[in-house]
Formats: structure tokens, sequence, C-alpha cells
């Protein structure tokens, strides 16, 4: 039986609702994959008639959410919609956690909006986390040329440092360890971590965090994963310089544009968001909700279907093991 | 007059001495520039006879510093090698401020031997500022791929935030504007600001730095500098991915990785780093000291060569506004 992946329908005033609509009216996808969407009806008639798009009922499922009312002002940005596209993701996270999908692949979502609609989460990864009853989550991104996963996703930067400990390090490493093992099938994994300082606290004289909490982490996670190798912590800008990634099957980044501006440098839009540690799959395009070209036609599904492609593999993957 | 260049010897337990004899036994590279030595003389003959390479006295010019007890021990940390370091470079700024000399490229020191010697630095940066009384400075990377500037240099991460004001941004994009102007040649240049946190805050949601300092700079520093447009803050990840760079003239990084990953991972070891904002030209290799291969006859200079190789441009180009 192929994985059954649900597509969350994202804000509906972005481009989510567009490049949903794109993937599915391909054959080729709709055939390869089995495919649910989440959405309000009349998003779905609004998008088809804007955009001109003609689906085959026939190819994919359909869950209706929302109102009649819910037709998309495509660029605004509106409590409704945020309320919409946060109820598409509690309805998919419901559906996975009872076991009657395997994957979700979300839809971009504005968190403005999200909130404004009253989930009060600061993005996808969190409500995934919370709402599905997860110990613990963690962002990575994934390609074919490297892997990255976050200790932390989206905090400002001065709240960095305070969020590393040893306790996350050590959950972040643990879901990484079964990342590699069961979504990704490799044997005896290494991971790199990287450094939070400039040339990784350079012994010290540049932050204490290297030494205090992640050489630590490291160490204690060594002791306690099994069939994987932990090491670092490597100065960031080295790691990425001399391409040591290449070598290595998992890379945890400190902190967002540490590892996402080597990540999208280097994988371009061939890549995918997977939150990892949940109970289920789930996967996301790399971009935004994208307002300014909303409704214009000119949205791109390459990195939905890329989402989708990858949720595909790992429930095969995690399946192949049980 | 070919441009004055000294080159200071660095940590004479690391790599710097064997990179700068490499440089000196190239006649090619002796005929093309005029480079002077700044080096207790027991590191050249040490290097000289443990790396067996032949120099010309003639092709090059010496000043001896320190004592005849200056003996290297490749690979050890010790205060006497960080205070040859540190005079080293006090003698080489007080040659440039006096206008003896066009340029200083350093040889990489470590910074806890510097300080061991009695240099209280960071780092060579904030030394030559405070010695030569420059009112400020700002690192640069500069290569043909692009260029980078750097708002902080080495603070850890958790410092960053604080040190990011809207003074410190209208400094160093005034120094940038100077350097666009006068050492590279460059004519209505544009420069990009990138923003502190990831998304550039997202609207406000992740941080507030750049609503409430870095927007407020650019918009300042357009209504002052003449003859150079400042756009920004950038999403960092985003801007790097689409590439932005390369048809800007300057990026502003607000922080040390923010700025290095991308850069090295551009430039490689084809770019060199450049202290703008002082009354001579420096610019120095893009590694370390390198202590596990100091004294190993393995380092190349070719960083080095191309920290020579844009002194002398950067020195050229300012002559020829005069």
């Amino acid at each position: 039986m192929k994985p059954q992946i649900l597509l969350t329908i994202g804000d509906i005033n972005g481009i989510g609702p567009e490049i949903v609509l794109k993937t599915l009216r391909s054959n080729a996808i709709t055939r390869k994959y089995d495919l649910t969407v989440i959405s309000p009806l009349p998003v779905i008639s609004y998008y088809c008639r804007k955009l001109k798009i003609k689906l085959n009922a026939d190819n994919f499922n359909f869950i209706p959410i929302g109102s009649p009312k819910d037709v998309p002002q495509p660029g605004v940005l509106s409590a409704r919609a945020g309320y919409v596209a946060g109820l598409a993701i509690e309805t998919a996270i419901s559906l996975c956690t009872s076991g009657e999908y395997d994957a979700i692949v979300t839809a971009p979502i504005n968190k403005k909006a999200l909130n404004m609609g009253g989930y009060r989460f600061d993005g996808h990864t969190e409500m995934l986390t919370k709402l599905s009853g997860a110990k613990d989550s963690c962002m990575t991104m994934l390609s074919d040329k490297f892997n990255i996963a976050f200790a932390t996703t989206h905090p400002p930067i001065k709240k960095v440092s305070s969020l590393i400990t040893k306790k996350l390090l050590n959950s972040k490493l643990g879901i990484c360890a079964n990342v590699l093992r069961n979504n990704l099938g490799i044997k005896n994994a290494e991971i790199a971590v990287l450094g939070l300082n400039p040339h990784a606290g350079d012994g010290g004289l540049i932050g204490d965090e290297e030494r205090k909490v992640i050489s630590p982490a490291i160490k204690f996670a060594n002791s306690r994963l099994r069939g994987v190798k932990v090491t670092g912590p490597y100065s960031p800008d080295a790691f990425f310089a001399g391409r040591m990634y290449s070598r290595l099957d998992m890379t945890l980044a400190m902190y967002h544009d540490q590892g996402f501006i080597p990540f999208k440098m280097l994988a371009g839009h061939k890549g995918t968001n997977f939150t990892a540690g949940l109970s289920f799959v789930r996967t996301s395009p790399d971009h935004g909700t994208a307002f300014d070209i909303a409704g214009k036609n000119i949205a791109s599904p390459e990195s939905l279907i890329e989402a989708i492609r990858w949720a595909d593999k790992l429930v095969r993957n995690k399946n192949k093991k049980k």
C-alpha cells in the first residue's frame, strides 16, 4: 500500500492553495502518491477558477474543513485565514496520531495570521510537536547533498545561547540518531555538531557554551547512543568551507541561519524540511506564503512536490524497518 | 613607486613564518611587490634551516625585532611568542601611521598567546584600530565574487544583539561607503544590509532589532551617504540562496558566521580579510596559526600571497584617487 499523505492547505491568502492545486493537476504525481487535501471547499473552487486549473476529482482525496464563507483574499493578512490554516494542521495531526494516515505535507502558513487566528504557536514545528503529544521534535533539512538538523528553530539570535542546554542537545541528538537509523536507513552513521560561536569558541576565548555545554553533550551522546558516532563541535565556517558535511550523515546546527544559509546555498530547492521526532512523518516546502505573488499564477509547486517525494520515501523507509 | 608593504611574522610557533618564507623565496612575488618583513632574526634562520628554504636577501627588506633568544618552538602556546607577534604588529602600525609604509599584511596570531604576551586585545582588528588611533574600523572580506563587511567581528553569539546599535551601523556603513569609493573605485555602489534574526525578524515576530535598529540605520545612511545606496535588511538565508550578493557591491553581515560561512563557501581561499577604516591598508590570509601543522613544511602560502595581491591593489586604487 502506498503511504497515505495528507496535504494541509496553508494560509489560504498565500501561495499554498496554488502550489497544492498545481501539484494535484499532474497525473504523474497523483498516480505516484496517495494524496488527501485538507482545505475549505471554496478555497479549491476559487483558485481553480482564478488560475484556470482543472482537476480530476478521482485522482486525490479531499477532507473539507471551515465554512462556505472561507473565500480567499490573495495577499491579505487575516485572522480567519490563520484560523483555517491552523484548523487544517490540527485535523491532519489527529488523523495521523490515530494511525489513519502516515504523513503530513504542509503548505506554508503565516505565523502572524496563525496567532491572530487563535493558534498560539511559533510555527508549524511547535504546533505539530505540542498537538501530537511528542516529547520533543527536531527541525531537519534533508537533501541528496547533505542533511542538517537544528538545535533551535526560529528564536531571535539573542535568545539562542540560553536555549542551548545539555538536555536540549541530548534530546536532539537522540532524535537525529533515530532519523538516521529509521527514516534514512543508515547504519553506523556519523553526526557532526557545530559550535555556537565563531571558531567554535576558539578554546574558550569566544564564549564558553562549547566547553560547558556542547562538548559534554557530545561526550554523553557517544556514551549513550548505539550505532551512531557524534563528533564536534566544529568551527562553523571552516566546516562548510572544507565541505566536511559531505562525508557526514547529519550536521546539527545550533541556530536557524547557521544551518539554513549553507543548506539553501548547496541544496537550492532540492531539499525538504522534515520534522523529526513525531510519531508520523511531516515534511514541507522550503519557502513561505509569498503574499506578494499570491493568486498571480507564478508560484512553482516544485518544492512542494519535493516535500511529497521525501514524505513518501521517509514513510517507506520507516515501514521497511518494521 | 610600488606600494610599500610590511609583512608581520605572526605567532612564531604557528605557520606564520613558514608561509612568509615560502612567499619570499618566490622571485615572481618579490619582483612584483615591495615587501618588508618584521620578525626576530632567529625566527627566519630557524625556519629556513628546518624547512630547507633558501632566500635571496636582496629580494626583500627586513626589520628585526625581539632578541637573539627568540627561537621558535613549533606548536607551542607561549607568552613570549605572543609578545613577539604583538611587537611586530605594533612596529608595523607605527611605520604606517608615520607614512613610511602603505600597507600591513599580517601572518596569523594566536589570541591567547597575544594576551599572555601582554597585548590585551581581542585580535588583530581591535589592536590595529586602537594603536593606529582610528575612530573605528570595519572587518571586511574581499574577493572577486563578492565583498562582505561585518558589523561585529568575533563576539560570542549571545553578545551580538547588544552590540548592534544605530551608532555602530552608522559608523560601519560610512566606512563601507569609503571603501567602495576609495579602495575599490566603484561609483554609485549599493550596499546590502542583512537582518540579524531568522527571516530578518519576520515583521517583528522574531526579535525587534530589524525594526528598532537596523531599518532606521539604513534609512539614516541613505539620507547621509552620497553616491551609495543602502538596502535591506534582507533575510540572510534567502539572500544567499538567491545569489543577491552577486549584483551588490558590498554586503554588511551582522556577525561572524553569518558572513564567513557563505564567504568561505563561495570564495574559498581566493579572498582576503581587509581592515577598512584605518589610515593605511591592512589585509591578512583567511586562516589561523594552525599549531598542529607548524614546522611540518605542509602549510601553503597561497592565502598570504592573495592578501599581498589585494594589499597592493587597494593601495594603488587609493593612490589613483589622490
